[in-house]
């Protein structure tokens, strides 16, 4: 039995963890032992990782060592975590993967998609998720959800200028990897993004 | 003005420190404003990650995790430190730089000379120190100072079989880059020591 691997993206607000939640349950109701994890974090050391990475106080932080600190985080969740997990058939489902780092790092930050992808190459060790759904939202409408809630972090508190380039980023991957990426207007009701998910999955994991 | 970067290499134990003090009276004597910093750490961001790296209950770190953590906290060490004070014709005297990754990492841990340069190459901004200093020292020798401490932490607290693979490796370094790199024999009385690393960079520092 071969695992499945599912990575969810999207600018902050876009909803997600709610997304997650639901698929969650369907693929638990189809059977699969599921592992829901999520970036930067996921296992011990990764967790202690994304405490440096997210702390609104390390404004000093260079670009390189951000994009250094989330692929070593990555390496410990893809090592501990994911390639268990799909060795032994469960389903994994993670909030953000390396495609955030692409976007992040790579585009926003102007890093290069190239640098990013050569960095991470050692990180994912050849795994990469069978599906990516980004859940595409005009900057502003995600900053808007987002300043409700009480603190920001490091990344959150971004301009909104860096948050476009995120937006239009993300577009872009997922123009170049149309065979994995799947986008979806974010703005859709919940229900109706869930079914987009299903039928879009369903195919490989229903018999 | 152009600065002066030299690095101090070689394993637990050696004397690094010692011979870091005494270059550091010797190169403010000749004019220099000397900055002494140390690997992983040297910034606030990258003593965080030398936290992580350390830390020994983090047994279960991954090798490429150590590999890109030690990079995140060089890649901020030379940005925010290193750089600078070269441009501004400072000296700077390093406990530990790239060579220790390509050694423990690279050579001891088994992720290859190639692997730890091409993720480094990331980190370093082209900064590489004018001369390298190499106390080379049994690795039984190292160790056997070293457990005089209170405490060990997780690189210490490796096998023997692990320090021997550094010792060695530092030996094949010092082979690869005999420019760059300069081998003395840690067990050589202090001043000797200190004689022999003022006559190596007398030629670039004295007018």
């Amino acid at each position: 039995m071969e695992g499945l691997f599912i990575s969810m993206e999207g600018p902050d607000g876009a909803g997600k963890t709610t997304q997650i939640e639901l698929l969650n349950k369907y693929l638990s109701e189809q059977g699969y032992e599921v592992i829901i994890t999520r970036e930067p974090g996921g296992t011990r050391i990764s967790e202690a990782i994304r405490g440096i990475i997210l702390n609104k106080d390390f404004n000093e932080m260079n670009d390189v060592t951000e994009l250094l600190l989330y692929a070593a985080a990555r390496a410990q969740l893809v090592a501990e975590v994911i390639k268990p997990a799909l060795s032994s058939g469960k389903a994994v489902i993670s909030d953000r993967f390396v495609d955030s780092s692409v976007v992040y790092q790579g585009i926003a930050r102007g890093l290069g998609i190239n640098t990013v992808y050569d960095v991470n190459s050692y990180a994912l060790q050849g795994v990469m998720p069978h599906f990516t759904f980004l859940l595409d939202l005009p900057a502003e409408a995600g900053l808007a959800r987002k300043k409700k809630q009480a603190e920001l972090d490091r990344m959150e508190m971004q301009t909104l200028d860096f948050h476009k380039k995120v937006a239009e980023g993300y577009r872009k991957l997922a123009e170049l990897y149309s065979d994995r990426i799947f986008m979806i207007d974010a703005s859709l009701p919940v229900d109706t993004i869930h079914g987009i998910i299903k039928d879009r999955i369903k195919g490989m994991i229903e018999v």
